[in-house]
This record gives structure tokens, sequence and C-alpha cells, in this order.
């Protein structure tokens, strides 16, 4: 399997249809799950070896770009087997994880991307929005937490942010975790039933479960307006969790090898330093 | 071997003496690596049982401890290692890393403690601090950072912090990992020889090296003046990193048992919602 090329075809474009994509489906990936988690465990090398060489980066203060993964999706979707199978595999000091919730009193006082700039990643790092600015068009439109009118204005707002932030030297990966709710609700069933994971339950999944067509709507207006040459957006079927690691990591990859970090140049005499060394 | 017993050895009592400690010795433990390494296997899915309990009770709001594990060392003694390995094999949405550099401007114009507060692990999280406040009595002392009346007023103050963080539920384990003098210029010398690891190297290094009995006489006093009852120092022979990484997943389990967290109760009613799904 050619590594990465087969991502392009989860990438948003023009005339992408959200309700054209099947969740069930692994597009681009002809292998099955067996052949995946090998892929997965290969892959995982190579990212660590690129995340690594990026930090090195940092840590000699060359380092001018980063990554940062958004994922948006419905609950139960697999965004936290993301964060900690694909993002969990590489070295913790090097990543920058910000769980976005419902925003504070705070929060609300500043425009909706306020809280979201202080996350951004350093130069050197691996960021995840574990739901982002996004939300602020998405439950924001379905909920109208917000006036028409404002929550219009974000779309080109959330372009401009991220055209700065790309520019800046930032790699943006969006995905959206694509289920169906047939998957939903036997996930969220399997919540119910086990108490030991009674806690990921809030019967407030239910409530916006309810309002699925509004919520497909809502993200299809987001990739119309928000899928951009800087920054597109991609959809990942997500029914198969194997499936969804491997593509968010193949586009991971992709956006490291980009970057293309190379080991940083001593800035010191190394045979200097070898003789004072020796001699301590 | 019986769990977490044999770190007790490592604790620091009054009349320790850290001259009197072989950074090669694996006290409390009479197995070898072989048998390290597959222990180290086992207490990593107990551990990640422990933390996803203790995380679960975050997301349930009724979290009220947390875990604060304090790393100290000369360089290149295996921080890195314990937060990438030990650490790192846990999910990465419970971890707060906090790796401290020297102050920033804005930091150095207030206590030395205010910067520490602000990152201090949230209820239900395991935080990591990478470097800590423990440098402003050892590199503050060995290059008098600070007035003598000042490092002074620093080890009390430290001990009132660390009293109130422990009585508001967190267990802090502090660790200091212990190699020898010839183990780091061996270490030294390898981030020397292998470009690769060269962004590792910093001249600085042999400076902080040339003080090394400085340091250990920072590191005594630190001991002798902050290895409370609420939070003691464990000091952990650490030339041989699988003993380190070991001993200091034990300190953690310790801390988690003692915390014993619980499977949260679901805060809903469990069979409506699950008709309420059903339906939807």
């Amino acid at each position: 399997m050619n590594a990465h090329n087969w991502t392009q075809t989860l990438r948003v474009d023009s005339g992408f249809r959200l309700a054209d994509v099947d969740p069930n489906a692994k597009p681009g990936y002809s292998d099955g799950k067996s052949d995946g988690t090998r892929d997965l465990a290969t892959g995982l090398e190579k990212l660590n070896e690129l995340q690594e060489r990026l930090f090195a980066q940092s840590r000699a203060e060359v380092a001018k770009d980063a990554v940062l993964l958004v994922l948006q999706a419905m609950d139960s979707a697999g965004k936290g087997g993301i964060v900690r199978h694909v993002v969990g595999s590489v070295d913790p000091q090097g990543v920058e994880l910000a769980a976005f919730k419902a925003p504070t009193e705070e929060e609300r006082a500043h425009d909706f991307l306020w809280r979201i700039e202080k996350r951004l990643p350093a130069a050197g790092f691996i960021g995840v929005f574990d739901r982002s600015h996004y939300e602020d068009v998405l439950i924001g439109r379905v909920r109208e937490l917000a006036p028409p009118a404002e929550i219009e204005r974000r779309y080109e707002a959330i372009n401009e942010f991220e055209a700065r932030v790309v520019a800046s030297g930032t790699r943006i990966v969006k995905v959206m975790l694509h289920i169906s709710p047939d998957e939903q609700k036997s996930r969220l069933m399997e919540r119910l039933e086990r108490p030991d994971k009674h806690w990921k339950y809030n019967p407030g999944d239910v409530d916006e479960r309810l309002l699925w067509p509004e919520y497909m709507q809502a993200y299809q207006t987001m990739f119309d307006r928000t899928s951009t040459a800087a920054a597109p957006w991609h959809v990942i079927p997500a029914n198969a969790k194997w499936y969804a690691r491997l593509a968010v990591q193949e586009l991971l990859l992709a956006a490291l090898e980009d970057i293309n970090p190379q080991w940083p140049l001593a800035n010191f005499d190394v045979e200097a330093e070898k003789k004072r060394l020796k001699h301590s």
C-alpha cells in the first residue's frame, strides 16, 4: 500500500457531500483489518522518528513548524481512541493536547477564537484539539447558541485565523470521524450496559443524537465554508476503529513528511566538547 | 516480588545520606533485568486501569484526588525516559506534563512557587513535573541565583506549599534519579558521538557537571529539609534505566492504590436512558 497517497481520497473538495459517505467504507485502503493493524504498527515507528526530529528542533531552538490535529465528531465516534492510540504512541513531551468543553463564563466574554489561540501548539510540537473552534459553528448552529449573523461571521473568521496559523508554519490536519447513527446507538448502549463505562455516558449525548440530521447539515455547511486549500477537511469513515486510526496516522505522517524535519546541527564545537567532557 | 513494598527502601528518612547510595544498586529488587522488564509490562496494565478509574472520576465530576510526580536529577539521568516509557504508557488525556526551564522574566517577577501553582494537576489527573520548584534550591543554591537568606526561606515555603497540596487531595511522589558521574560522562559522550543526539547535548551540561560535589551537597540539604511525612523524597539509583523506570512505576502504583479510585456511579437513571436510547 502506497503510504499517504490514499488519504487524498478522504479530502473534502468542492462538490463534497457528507450524505454520500458510507461510515463503513475504507476508502483508498484495499487491505483488511489484519493488514491495517500491521500498517498501524509500522506507521507508529515512522511517526515516532519524525516527531522526535520535530521536537529536537524545538529543543535546539530552530523549530519553525508545528502540526495541529483538529478532531471533530459526533459522540462516541472515537476521538478518545485516536488521542490514546495514535497520538499516545509518540513521546508525550512533544505533544500539546487540548480538550475543549463548553466555554466558561470568561471564555464566553471573549471572541470564540480567544481560547483557541491560547492552545495552539508551539513550533516543534504536535498539538491536538479534541473538539475545537468548530463547535461554535456546529452545536452553536444547531442549538442556536448565537444569532445567525454571528454564526455566519464565524466561517470567514475561522478561514482567516487558520490561514494565519498555516502561514506561521503550522500544518493543520482537520478530521471529522464519521460514524453511522446505528453504530453510535450500539456504542452508547455498550456504555450503558457496562458499569465501568457509565462515566463515558452523558444523557446529553442522546439529546444531541436526536438532532442527527441537523448536525449533519451543520457539518455539511462547515465543510462547504471552511475546507480551504490551506487547511482542508478530511472525512474519515469511522465505523471501523482500526481504519479511522490508520487514516489519522497517515494524515499525521503526511504532515510531518511535508515538514521533513532534520536533526538540528550542533550549535557548539563537538570535538571541543568531547575533550572538555573527557577531562571533566 | 511483592509489589510496592520494596519501594519503601528508596524513601528518604532521617539520617539519610546521599553519599551512601550506590547508583548501580537495585535496592529492594532482587530480580534481574529480564524479570524487571516483565514486571514493568505487568505494572503498566495495572497503572492503566487505575489511571482510567481516576480519570473517570474527573469526567463524572466526582474526582477529589490527583497524583503529582516530581522528577529531579542531574542531566542525562533519565527523566525523559521516565516521562516517555512510564508516564507515556497511560492515556495522555489524563496526564498533565510540565517541563520547567529557567524562569522567564515574568516568572522571576513573582515568587518562585507562582509558576508551580499554575501547573498543579487538576483532580483526576496525573501531573508530572520535569524539574520543579526544587531547581530553586538546587541550581539556585549552587549558582547563588538568590541570596542565602532567600534560599533558606524556600525550604520551609516548599514544605508549607506541599502540605497544602497534599491536604487538597494530591499525592506528591518526589523522585531523584541518582546516577554516577561516570555514567553521566558515558551518556553525555554518546550524545556527542551521535549526530542524531546532538540536540540533547548542551555545553552547559558540562558546566554543571564540574560542580557535581556542590550539587550533591545541595541535594543532601534539600533531602534534609524537604523530605516530609506528607511528601517524602525517594532516591532511585538510576545507572540501570530499567530499574529506575520500574521503581517510578511502583511509586505511581502505590500512590494510585492509596487513592483506590472506583468507577463513578451513574448520576442518571441507567434503565431510563437505555429506553430513551433504544427509541432514538
